[in-house]
Parts: structure tokens; sequence; C-alpha cells
């Protein structure tokens, strides 16, 4: 048991705006929150107790990163400015070839040391080694979906794939209080068979997993299959996260409004891989549910959803000429409880009564808040992933005021930059 | 005379990366930067010294924010997500009827704040009170082109403003050791008529003033009157900023290429305020100089130059489908040396001998420069203002690990609060 009480702070719940006022967790959920003062029994009842009276911090709920791929840390600015076919298979897949086991883990308490100090708790993983990448959950105290990447196109059927993401399921789903979740990664549908897709599906029906895929991110891929199709083999019986969805059919639109499929926005990677711009505003018409991802940090190239809040915010203003395209309001929903709600965790991505503790503490002294005017507007429009002063998940500090208390940050930067020398030499040493 | 030495250090030129270096600043100017350790000679010379072994700091040169008007720092997050009309006509017009002087005085204060520890050392502004804006700047350290709005078409004839304009370039053209331009600001051709923008262009050619004026923001300026028409009111024979130019015709851009024109791209304010993508990479195929602006706080809304270098960089590769587009180097160079040669200031936005003393350090131990393998695309496309650990102009520290010598920070961020307070009420009353 844990009662913690934070007073004399501002507050952006989501929805409103509170100048002054505080909040109460209990056990890692919020049980009160509210303007002013805090009652005085309120007070004598919290075991622990934060003022922040004249300091000028916000609380607002923590960010959710929709996709992303944390075992590719060493990949960032190893490739960038060249074309598609170079940076996939002459760059990406040489060099993932030569990660081992012990790589991955690294890399994905590196990511997830960058997602924790930009203010995200919750975050989809698509990679190898799932299991591994639980554990590296379990440690850093994060809330997420990890899904591994499941192929049957590269000539060794699927490889076990499918049965290594399902022993991660067997192990992981619902540990470290309901922190962790295993669902099915399968790649692409230009990756994986139609029989397998059906496998899939089926095998994540029956355990209520959800299905985590890249979708018509390019354009050769707009005609190569239909999201009817995709329903046909099952797919969309399950909750689904489909990631990218850059050309869409008139079809496909109504297809994923029809079975609430999720669509994983990732504007920066889009436009960064030169693919263009997803149709948000036309999903949006059909009310469908609109989340964010970063992608990789070898395609964006950092894991900060900051700026992909403020691009989505951004962009389609411009390319469709209309100021009141996704205003700021709907792209702070889109990083947090649009994230949370697709991804299946619940009570996740607003603060409020019941409510997990995942939230973020935001340094409203920085520039960006003054004058201070409009939270919603300042928060997307000028606010940034350095504001972020502390992060919480599940009522603990993962940082706080620069220090990780649960992780060693210079022996993750140190591991990353020994183990990618090492990979890069074997990259070289491979092209002899 | 003072000779500053700083060694064990990282070194971005604008042209290439040295691991461990160091540099030499003699009066305000680069004198020796190299590789390696100093000449001993060299440390005996110096009459300050600074060590940055085993620390991750990189010296970079400082950035150019070629578009802005600092005046308007109160006008943050108060009209986001409107129409153009209801922005402009009903929200920026009538406060900015309400800012005195003084207002001026401290929103440029606050501004230059905000950009020196984004780490931008020149900036070229567009308002009013011209004199007032170099009092500022000759206060502040910075580098920079002051223009004031010259309009005549409020049924006032000019107002006075050119004459205001000019005043402000007798008195404080090439003060402050050089660090302060006065040119003059017509402000678009649908607020100007075409003899004053003729009077305006020969008092500009006269004096070799630098003309700052919008052009071609809005789609329905692009039939409205053309770049020849310009030249043959004679602006051309001036040094010129076209700033926006999202709407250009062929012609237009023949114009721009044979005249010399610079184009100072905005890309978050041309989106935010639905304009649209300027044709940026068709500029480049004829060789126009392109350098970056952030705009105003009101239609941006930070003054922040990484976003514009990043989403230069990102944008046109996914708009024109071409991952070759714009790479990181080239839009480090929008962001620096460009932006120094357009607002005409010489030997400024590279680090080489001869070069004026205007550069940042950066926070290389953030995880943005992990594991560290091409500096260019990190800085571009992982980099952020918050790496920015101290800013130097003309030799000085404007701001320094966290302060900023010259400026009181509390205190013009307590006027920024309180001005913002006093002209949020009188304009509520003068709706009442």
């Amino acid at each position: 048991m844990s009662k913690h009480l934070m007073t004399g702070i501002s507050i952006y719940t989501g929805e409103k705006f509170i100048e002054k006022g505080y909040i109460f967790i209990e056990d890692g959920v919020i049980r009160e929150v509210g303007e002013g003062r805090a009652d005085w029994e309120l007070g004598r009842e919290a075991d622990s107790f934060q003022s922040f009276e004249n300091r000028k911090v916000l609380i607002a709920p923590g960010l959710v990163n929709a996709h992303t791929h944390t075992g590719m840390g060493y990949l960032r600015g190893v490739a960038d400015d060249v074309s598609f076919e170079e940076w996939l298979f002459n760059q990406m897949l040489p060099r993932e070839e030569l990660f081992t086991e012990e790589d991955v883990y690294w890399s994905a308490l590196f990511s997830q040391l960058e997602m924790i100090k930009n203010g995200i708790t919750t975050f989809c993983d698509m990679y190898v080694f799932p299991s591994t990448v639980c554990r590296s959950v379990a440690e850093t105290g994060m809330r997420a979906l990890i899904t591994r990447g499941l192929i049957d196109s590269n000539g060794d059927g699927d490889g076990g794939r499918l049965e290594e993401n399902i022993d991660a399921f067997n192990k992981w789903n619902g540990k470290a209080n309901g922190r962790i979740k295993v669902g099915l990664g399968p790649h692409a549908p230009y990756t994986c068979s139609d029989e397998y897709l059906k496998k899939v599906s089926q095998i994540a029906y029956d355990r209520g997993m959800t299905v985590n895929i890249h979708l018509k991110e390019a354009a050769r891929e707009r005609d190569m299959y239909s999201f009817a199709k995709l329903g046909e083999l099952g797919m969309f019986k399950n909750n689904t996260l489909a990631v990218h969805c850059v050309y869409l059919t008139d079809d496909d639109i109504k297809v994923i409004s029809e079975n609430g499929v999720n669509i994983i926005h990732n504007p920066s990677s889009n436009l960064k891989l030169a693919n263009g711009v997803a149709p948000i505003t036309e999903l949006l018409e059909k009310n469908v549910r609109i989340s964010l991802g970063t992608d990789s940090v070898a395609s964006n190239n950092s894991l900060d959803i900051w700026r992909e809040m403020l691009l989505s915010a951004l962009l389609h203003k411009g390319i469709k000429n209309d100021p009141l395209a996704i205003p700021a309001k709907l792209s702070w929903k889109f990083a947090t409880i649009n994230g949370a709600q697709a991804l299946g965790f619940e009570k996740v991505g607003k603060i409020e009564p019941e409510y997990k503790a995942d939230l973020i503490l935001v340094n409203l002294d920085d520039v960006s808040y003054y004058p201070l005017q409009n939270i919603e507007s300042q928060l997307v429009y000028s606010g940034k992933s350095s504001d972020v002063l502390a992060t919480m998940v599940d009522g603990e500090w993962l940082y706080y005021f620069g220090k990780f208390p649960k992780m060693d940050a210079n022996k993750i930067k140190f591991e990353i930059s020994e183990r990618s020398r090492r990979i890069n030499q074997e990259f070289l040493d491979s092209k002899k």
C-alpha cells in the first residue's frame, strides 16, 4: 500500500486545465484529483507528500508511442538520405542480421531510456526476441504491448517466429502488475502469405491478442491487397493496429471504420522514407481512432512523440489547406488516450479517478509556456520533449528531474556505443 | 583584446566533423581551429582557457533565424486552430493595436531570450519601433537585421513608417561592433502600392539596405502580382529577402534565380496557417539560396530553428516522394551559412579562421547522439533546441549552461506575463 499526495500543482487532465490543484495516488492509481487545496484529511492519510507551491510545474497524462522497434537503437544515423532500397536491403537488414539477443536487450533498454525521458509511459513494439524485450520492460517499469515481427517469406517458412511470439505471450502477458501485454506482429501482407495471416489471426482470436501490422505504407501496396481481403482472413475479429496506412482506397477506409481498426499514424517516418502523408482527415470523418507512433530511430530519428504530436497538428492543415484540421486538443488525444485504448490498456491516458497513475511533470517555466494563455495549444504547438521534468508509470517515478531511479543510464549508453562499434565492424568485414 | 582557447572538444565546422580538437578565438573572431591538441604556444598566448576533455560537447556554428517578428511574444497560444480571417482580423491586429513601445521592447528581449537558448545567434526581424528593437539587440548581444514593417494601405498614407525605418538606419546600422544592420521591411504587395514599393526600393538602393518582404504566402497571391513586376519596380537591385514564396509561378522562379533573390522558407508557419508547402526543391534546381525562418510565435508557435531544419529535411522528401530531397547537410546550411549570407552578414555561419565567433555548444551526451555515427544526420534528424548548452556571439557567451550572463531572464518572463494580462484585459474591454 502506498499513498502519495501532490499539491500546489497545475494539472492538464487531458480534458481540462486546473491552474492550481492536487492529486492523490493510491497504489499506482489516481484516487482523487481536484482544484485548490487538498482536504486536511487527505494530507493525514498520505504516506508521502510533495508540494509544488511557487514552482511552475504541470501534471499531464503520460504519452503513448503506439509504434516503434526498440531493438533498432544501433541504427540511428547510420543510413540517412539514401534511397529506400539502399536503406532497407544494403543497410538495415544486413546490420540487423548481426544483432544478438543481448544486443536487442540493451537496445530495448536504451530506447526505453529515451522514451521515458521524453515523457512516454506506454509503447508498442515490434521486433525480435520478444521475451527478452518483455524482460527489459519488466525492469524499466514502462507499460508496453510487445509483439514479435512475423514473416514467412524468408525461405525458412516462419522460422519458429510465431512459436517464439506465443511463448512470450505465455510467459509475459499480463505480468508486471498488468504493465506488459503481448500481441502478435505479422510484419506486412507482402512478407506474410494469406494462409499465414489467417493462422496468425485465428491464434490472436483464440487468445484475445492484439494484431500489430504494417499496412499500405508505400504506394506500391495500394492495390497489392485490400482491407476487405484482410478482413476475410479473419484479422479484424481481433483488436488490430494498422500501422502507417498512407495509401488507402475508399473501400479500405470503409472497412477500417466498420471494423473499428486502429490507425497508427507515423508522420515523421512517412515523410522521411518519402512515402507521403496518411489520409488522417478522411479517416477522422469516418470516426476512426488515430494514434501516433515514432517508428524506429532508423527512420525518424528520435523516439519523441512530442514531435509527432506537433507534426500531426501542422501537417494536415498545410496539405489540406484547412487551418481547422486537427486542432491541438485532438492531436493531444492521438498521443495519449487514443494510443492507450488502441493498445488495449484500460484506464490509461487521462488524469481522472480510477485511471492508472501514468503521468508526467512538465516545466511550465520554459519560455514555451510564457505567457500562459492556452495550455493545450502551448503543449502541442510550443511544447517539446525537454519540457518533461519527470515521468511516472503505475505510481512509480521512472525519471525524476534528470535522474533515472530504476536504470543505469551511463551503463546503457556505454553498451550502446560499444555494441554499435562491434556491429559496424562486423558489417564492414562482411563486405570484404 | 581577448584571447580564448577551448580544447578537447568535438567540432562540426559546417563542412566537416572533428572528433577531438581545439578552437582559438581572438577578439570575437575565430583565429585557429584544428584537430588534436593545440600547440603549447597557443595555450601560453590565451588569456582564458576551457578544457572539455572527457565531456561530450560539440562546437557548431550558431543558427540563423531569417524571419521572425520579435514584438509578437504576447500572442503565443492566443488564437490557434481558427480560420485565417478570424486569426488575423479578429485576434492579431486588434491586439497588436494595444502594444506600446515598451511592450515591444520587452517582447523583443523575450524573443531573443528564447532564440539564444535555442542556439540562434543571428535573426531578421520585421516589426514596429525599429530603433527600440535595435536597442534591445545592442543589449542582448545578438546579431540581427532589423526592419520596420512598411504599409501604405491603411488609410493613413504610410503613417511615417518609412521615416521611422530610415531613422533607425541612421542611428543603428553598423552599430554594436557591426552586429546590427537595419533594412527596409515593406510588408507585402497587397499592403503596399506599386509607387510605394518603387520608392522603398530606391531608398534601399541609395543606402545599400536589404529589403525584407512577405511574398506569395497565400494562394490568392499567386496571380495577384509577379516577381517580374517587382523587379520592374526596382526591388531586386537590392539584396532581397523573399519570405514564404509558397505560390510561385515558373516565371517567378526564373526571376528569383536570375536576380539572386533570397528565399526565406518558413515550413511550420506555412503549414499551420494552412498555406501549404513552398516549392523548395524546384528553387534548388535553379540554384536559389534557401534560408529558414520561424515566423512569429503567433503562427509557429516557437522560435526554434531546429524544428524548421528538421521539417525542411523531412517535408519535401514526403511531398515529392523523393528520399534524397534536402539531405541533412543541406538543411543545416539553410539554417546557418545561407541565412547569414542572405541577411548580409559576412564571415558568419561556419567555424573557420576569420569567421566571427558565433557558435553554440551542443550536448553530445544526449540520447540523440548515441551511438554517434553521423553528426550531420544526428544534428538535423535527432537534434533539438534543448541540446544547446551555450551560445556565443562575437566571442561573448550570451547563454552558458542554464544562465544568461547578459539578461535577467526572470524579469523578462515577469514583464511578459504582466503585460500580456494587461493586453488581454484591454482586448476584452474593447469588445464590450
